[in-house]
C-alpha cells in the first residue's frame, strides 16, 4: 500500500521524475517502432499498449512515431490524460496491469519527440540582449529601440531541429569580408522551448490568456550558433546559415501541467506592454538552468530574469494573423542572468575571449529544474551535444 | 491523328498549357478527396485511375493530397512520369484510356500543391536590394557589404503559405515607434519559388551541381508583405511579423524539365562568387513576369535580370550542412529589372507615394511566362490574392 499521490514503481517517489513531473517522450526497443511513453523515475511506461487494455478513446494517439497526435487532442484530453497516467502510477491495483509495461531507461533509445512544424525563435532576456549588444555595439545603445515594445523573434530552420544526443558537425561558410571555412567561433545558446499542441485559425490572433489552451509543454534547447557565419550575413534579413545548421531539443516534453508551481512575476516591463501582451499580470517561470561543458557547470542562467512572458512571446507572433500547428515551437532566446555566472552562452561568458567558443571534441549539456507541485523539484528534459569536426 | 508530339487533347496544342509544359497540381472534385493532377490545356487529367489502369509502379502517389509523394521520389522517377504523361497525350491509341480521366478546370477546386517544409526567403536580384538600399538609406551605400559575396536569405513561416486565391486578411500590429493598428502599407512581392523534391542528409552541403537533382519544379510566389511592421521590427533579427502572416503560391507546379528552354547567362558576377557558389557558368531562367493589380499590369519583372542564379541559392542554404527535406520551397526575393516599368514591388513602383499601398479590395495577380522547348511559350502558375479588411 502506497500513501495516496505516491508512486509505487521503484525508486520514484521523491524523485525529480515522480508523478508531479511525467514527461512525454518518444522511445522505442531493439528491433521496434518508436512510440509514445511517459517518464516515471529512470523507466519509460509504455503507453499504447496499457490504453488499449483500458480501451482509451485516444490510445491510437501513444501508437504515434512523435507527440503530435496526442498534442493535436487539445487541452481537455492533455489534462485527462495526465490525470489517468497519475492514477496508474499511484494506484496500487493497477500494478499488476502497469508493471509488465515499465521499461528500464537503459533498454530503449529515444528520438526527437515531435515532427517540428514552424520553429521561431525569440530574444526575450533583457541581460542577453544587453550583453550582446554591449559587445557587439559598444559605442552604441544596448537594446535596439524596439527592443522594449515587443518580444523580438525570427524563424528558423525546422528541419535541422534534432534530438538531444545528435551529434553537431561543425558548420563551414562565409566569415566576415567573404573568408571561407569552417566556422571559428561556435556557440551555444542555453533556451527554454515550447510547443504548441492545439492549432489556430489563420487570421485570428492568439491572445495572451489562451497560452495554455494551444501550448502542450516545454522542452529543453540549445540553439547552436556560428557567431561568424552570423556576423557576416545577418544584415538587413536576419541571421541564416550561422544558425539553420542544428538546434537540438530534449528528448522529454514536460506538459504546461507539471509547471504549475513554477510560475513567479516577471521582474518588470516598462514601458507597459501594449493591451495585446497583456501587461500587468505577466507571469514567468521559475526555471533552473545549468550550462555544462564538458562536465563542469560554467553557468546557471534563471529563466526566471527573462524580460517577456511565454504567453506575450504567442500572443505577438501571432497577433498578425498567423496559424499556429500542432509542433510548432518556438524558443525564448539564450537565458542570461544579472551576473557573469548566469550567462547562456559562449559568447557573453567569455566576453572576447576567442578560447570561449567551442573545440572539436567538446560536449555541451544543458540541464533544467523547476519546482514541482508536491512541493519538490523536477527535472526537464535535458539537452546534450559533442562537436565533430567540419567535413573536409 | 495527330503530328508527333502534339497532343489530342482539344484546344490544348499550341497553347501555353501543352504537352511541353504539363504543371502539377492538387484538384478534387465536388464530395472527393483531394489528389495529383497534371494539366493540359484547359483540363486536368486525373493521373491516379490512369496510372492504376497502367499498373505504374509509382501509382499510390497520385492518390496523395499533395504532390510530396511523387516528388520525393527523386529525379528519375520524375523524368520518367514526364515522359509517361507525354506519351499517354501524344499517342492517339492512349486516347480511349485517357479521355474519360480528362476533367475540366471548371469543374474543379485547386488547392495548395505541396506540404511546405521549410520555406526560405532570398533577396536575389540586385535591382530590387538597391532600390530598397536608396529608398530605406538614402545616404548610405544602397547594397550592404555582403550582399555580393552570398545570396542574403532568411527562414519565413512555412505554415501560413497558402493556395492562390486564398483571401489575404490586412494584418495588424507594431508600427514603428510602437503604435498599434493595422499595417498601413501593404505590399507584395513578386518572386519566383522553388520546390525541393529529393531530400539530403544533415552535415552534407548540396553541390552547385546538384540543382537539377533536388529541385523538383517551380512555382509563382507572392510574398505578402508589411512594409511599417517590418521597418519597426526587422532589427537585428530580420523580417518576422511583416511576412509570416501569409505567402501566396500557384496551383501548379512546373516541373525543372518543361524549362530546359529557358536557362540564360546571368547579367554577370562580380566580384567572383567562392567555389561553392559555382563562378563561370552561372544559368538564370528567361521567365517574364506580369504584376496584375485589379486588372492592370503594372510592372513587368523579368527573371532573367536576377543577380544570383536558383543552383547558388541552393548551394548557399545548404553549404552549412543544413539538410534537405521533401517540400522544402524556397524564394528567389522580389523580382525587380533595371528599369522603373520591372519592379516587382509596391514600395519601388510607388517610390515614396503611400498611396500605391494596397487598399482594402484590391486584386493582385502574378502571372509567368518562360519559353517552352517546342519553339512557342508556356505558362507558369498564376497567383492571385483579394485584401480583405482587418479583423475587428
Amino acid at each position: 500500500m502506497t500513501t495516496p499521490g505516491t508512486t509505487w514503481v521503484e525508486g520514484a517517489a521523491g524523485s525529480r521524475f515522480d508523478v508531479d513531473n511525467l514527461p512525454y517522450g518518444v522511445f522505442s526497443r531493439a528491433g521496434e517502432e518508436p512510440r509514445v511513453g511517459v517518464r516515471i523515475g529512470d523507466r519509460v511506461l509504455d503507453l499504447a499498449p496499457v490504453a488499449a487494455a483500458e480501451m482509451l478513446d485516444v490510445h491510437h494517439v501513444f501508437e504515434e512515431r512523435s507527440l503530435n497526435a496526442l498534442m493535436a487532442e487539445g487541452r481537455r484530453v492533455r489534462e485527462s490524460v495526465r490525470t489517468w497516467i497519475t492514477g496508474l502510477l499511484t494506484d496500487e491495483t493497477e500494478r499488476d496491469l502497469v508493471e509488465p509495461h515499465l521499461v528500464p531507461l537503459a533498454d530503449v533509445a529515444l528520438h526527437l519527440p515531435i515532427e517540428v512544424a514552424d520553429y521561431v525563435d525569440f530574444y526575450a532576456s533583457e541581460h542577453h540582449a544587453t550583453n550582446v549588444g554591449r559587445i557587439f555595439r559598444p559605442d552604441g545603445d544596448a537594446l535596439l529601440p524596439n527592443w522594449k515594445h515587443l518580444p523580438v523573434g525570427y524563424h528558423g530552420r525546422s528541419g535541422t531541429v534534432v534530438a538531444s544526443g545528435t551529434p553537431i558537425v561543425r558548420p563551414t561558410g562565409q566569415r566576415p569580408g567573404g573568408a571561407f571555412g569552417p566556422s571559428a567561433r561556435l556557440d551555444i545558446e542555453a533556451e527554454l522551448g515550447f510547443v504548441v499542441g492545439t492549432p489556430s485559425e489563420l487570421g485570428s490572433p492568439v491572445p495572451y490568456g489562451a497560452f495554455a489552451d494551444h501550448v502542450f509543454g516545454v522542452v529543453g534547447l540549445n540553439d547552436w550558433s556560428a557567431r561568424d557565419i552570423q556576423a557576416w550575413e545577418y544584415v538587413p534579413l536576419g541571421p541564416f546559415l550561422g544558425k539553420s545548421f542544428a538546434t537540438s531539443i530534449s528528448h522529454w516534453v514536460t506538459p504546461i501541467e507539471a509547471l504549475a508551481a513554477a510560475w513567479v512575476d516577471l521582474p518588470g516591463q516598462d514601458p507597459e506592454p501594449l493591451p495585446y501582451l497583456g501587461p500587468g499580470d505577466t507571469l514567468g517561470l521559475d526555471i533552473d538552468v545549468e550550462v555544462v561543458v564538458n562536465g563542469d557547470v560554467v553557468s546557471r542562467p534563471p529563466f526566471r530574469t527573462m524580460y517577456w512572458s511565454p504567453a506575450q512571446m504567442l500572443a505577438h507572433l501571432t497577433v498578425n494573423g498567423a496559424s499556429l500547428r500542432t509542433g510548432d515551437l518556438y524558443g525564448s532566446g539564450t537565458i542570461s542572468g544579472p551576473s557573469p555566472d548566469q550567462r547562456g552562452s559562449l559568447l557573453e561568458i567569455g566576453w572576447g575571449d576567442e578560447s570561449a567558443f567551442l573545440a572539436d571534441g567538446d560536449e555541451v549539456t544543458l540541464r533544467y529544474a523547476a519546482p514541482g507541485t508536491s512541493g519538490g523539484r523536477i527535472a526537464l528534459g535535458e539537452v546534450t551535444g559533442v562537436i565533430r569536426p567540419a567535413r573536409g
